[in-house]
């Protein structure tokens, strides 16, 4: 019987709020450039009244990755949690608009709408900080097995490894998608989410997770190598399959005897690469549901990842589909 | 003794929601390409559900203005209603890092903070869909007159001479800035506020107002007629400096004795035409402060109309100080 989705991806449900600083915004407050930190409800507060005047876009990694698959025509749905506050409404009207079953019942009282403060910086780098608020309320109850077993893929975003109740709603999740025989995808989501879970990641990549993605920086931190080598090797033992991003440098596909590089494509100029990852992710899996070969997979996802670092925000703006068929027919 | 602020501006207090749609989605709804109509709660949900993905930015006509200006160095402040929820924390944080005084106290009660639905269609066009919310609830008593004594100009919204308290409020505002000897300046804002409210409009002109903004269909509307020589030739019965805005062909000012065109700036592609009128008149004004020739003030405010219709959004993205040096030394 066929099924209902093509994909139902767990994550966190987001709103970014985006502004443009200089590197100096971040060194003088010993913020990290280019990676993601969790931040408390005061931190943020502090954060956001330093920033200068920002853009709000929904977001979230996960969130991200299924809108730029439904863009492409894959058949999509969304688990996470918001509030029932004024960006709850703005995540959940976005995810929609974009095509994508979301029906997680928002939460009536706790924390507020999770938002990531990102700092765009004038290369076009993204600085993340993060308030997970009503994002880490998610729990098993949340989750409609028969919606799980009723989607090939089961995509796991990695941020949300972290807090406990969503974890174990991601446990369950993959029970119940491995009893019906369908896929299960994730992503490292970033180097923090692996030092904090190495133990963890290593065992659902040699045993409960078919499907991949991490940066060169992620894989290596997983193996505790700095040779990219050494961790492909590590990767190349498992039958999942794993695709490693290089930014520019485009992306390698690699499991039990199978290497394939795909080289990154040409942007005129990065506005904000925030989104990257995870539209390479959204392209890479709506071409693999459309049956393609893996290396076309990744040309796929770099074309998306492509579109959406060229402006701000982490959802497509272009038409993808039109993208796609213009590059590779 | 020196004024504390180059202008206080009175106005609506709104967070723009920005999607991109087809002529179609407007016509099928019986809705007025490129105007802007007041709609209530019930059609704000109904057309937001029907719109697509969105990106909300702070906007506000007045608001937009005083962040142009302060972005070109003058000291400004802002007067209007937003209520005590995550997109009145949006308002009120974009116009504070703008670098604009603003203090009116937030609703603890009543009409969410107001949003305007803003289709843009792929011509640049924008068509407002203006919820006011909160903003109807400012009052008298938020108008310090202290504050609007210590202003070079007082600068009304003409959107906001609708609603009755809001206009109570701009009348003692005018009454206080007079007596102080400072200037007045306004907005027509839109055909529907001159067909509204033609008489109020005409005798502000004739007594009460030093500067009025407006384009070719505003000052047409103001007296009903098709030609827009016999509109000016009426606006240059007065003392009252008019600034007649014609879009890609720049703008007109008109004064007793007195006509200056200028030519509109030329812009590679409209994004999204909305703030263009706002983003004229901060470039005017603040080239006023600067006690710059009114044939000036009208080029630096088309170099500013021109930023802002570069890219989504009315608030500026660009150094505007950087771009009237470039085009103006």
């Amino acid at each position: 019987m066929a099924q209902r989705f093509d994909i139902l991806a767990i994550g966190n449900a987001i709103v970014d709020v985006i502004t443009t600083e200089t590197p100096e915004f971040l060194s003088g407050r010993g913020i990290e450039k280019g990676c993601m930190r969790l931040i408390g409800s005061d931190e943020a507060d502090a954060l956001y009244a330093a920033m200068g005047p920002g853009r709000e876009i929904s977001g979230g990694s996960a969130a991200n990755t299924v809108v730029g698959m439904a863009a492409l025509g894959a058949r999509t749905a969304f688990v996470g949690r918001v509030a029932g506050d004024q960006l709850g409404g703005v995540f959940t009207h976005d995810i929609r608009a974009a095509g994508v079953a979301f029906d997680t019942a928002a939460s009536t009282a706790g924390a507020p709408t999770g938002r990531c403060l990102i700092v765009v910086t004038p290369d076009g780098d993204r600085t993340m900080n993060t308030y997970l608020g009503a994002c880490q309320e998610l729990s098993q109850a949340d989750l409609d097995p028969a919606m799980v077993a009723d989607a090939g893929i089961l995509y796991l975003e990695g941020y949300l490894w972290d807090p406990a109740a969503p974890r174990a709603a991601m446990r369950r999740a993959i029970e119940v998608a491995r009893a019906r025989g369908n896929k299960v995808a994730m992503t490292l989501s970033d180097v923090f989410c692996v030092e904090g879970h190495r133990a963890d990641f290593q065992a659902l990549l040699a045993g409960h997770v078919d499907l991949m993605f991490g940066n060169e920086h992620e894989v290596k931190a997983l193996y505790q190598t700095d040779d990219l080598e050494i961790a492909m090797a590590e990767l190349a033992k498992h039958s999942c399959i794993t695709v490693v991003t290089r930014s520019e440098k485009g992306a390698i596909v690699i499991a039990k005897d199978l290497r394939a590089e795909v080289p990154g494509e040409v942007v005129a100029r990065v506005v904000d690469s925030t989104g990257a990852g995870d539209m390479f992710a959204g392209g890479f899996m709506a071409a693999m549901v459309e049956g393609r070969p893996l290396d076309d997979c990744a040309r796929i996802g770099c074309i998306a990842a492509a579109e959406v670092i060229s402006h701000y925000g982490a959802r497509p703006e272009a038409d993808l589909k039109a993208l796609v068929r213009a590059r590779l027919g």
